[in-house]
């Protein structure tokens, strides 16, 4: 795998390897679970309906700075999104696979 | 914040938006984190001794397919990454700013 990255970067000249870092970097915006749920028209009252927990169970997870990743994909996906867990380094990012859902895969391919 | 993601990616035409995120994708990598790890070049005996455990933990976490943000955060920065957590949706991507490393980002503006 380490390799195939390698080989992916490699067929990149440096000017578009920098310029497409650049771009990913600058059209990411970064925003709590709370203005990310507001970005996307939702209120509490129906991201606790799709997760089937009560009202002040999500004001309390928005308020956390630590959960289970589960815990976090679940909420994600009820906003309609998807869990990318990204390890990044100078010379690149990887994502991380450990933590793939993979009932949901199961899903895609039946 | 929700606007101004809008507004940037409302400044790139189309095709160009399709093409950055085509090469982001493309650009990153997939693996689990003993992969990962190899691909740093690093053993679990060095990853253990950076964060002060036995190594018989890195094998075991590196076989979970669920942890705390906060753990997983741990041993990526032991590996000399960053972690970043990403909810994708079709329209775009967002970083979530909960699980911010305040303790670096304290130490780097030290």
């Amino acid at each position: 795998m380490a390799k195939k990255f390698a080989e992916l970067r490699a067929k990149m000249a440096p000017e578009a390897q920098a310029r497409v870092e650049a771009k990913a970097q600058e059209l990411l915006a970064e925003m709590p679970l709370n203005e990310l749920r507001q970005a996307r028209g939702l209120s509490q009252k129906v991201l606790a309906e799709v997760l089937h927990v009560q009202q002040p169970s999500i004001a309390k997870m928005e308020k956390r700075t630590d959960m289970y990743i589960s815990t976090l994909r679940s909420h994600i996906e009820a906003m309609g999104g998807q869990l990318d867990v990204i390890a990044r380094f100078p010379d690149g990012s990887v994502k991380i696979s450990n933590f793939s859902d993979i009932e949901s895969d199961l899903l895609q391919q039946a």
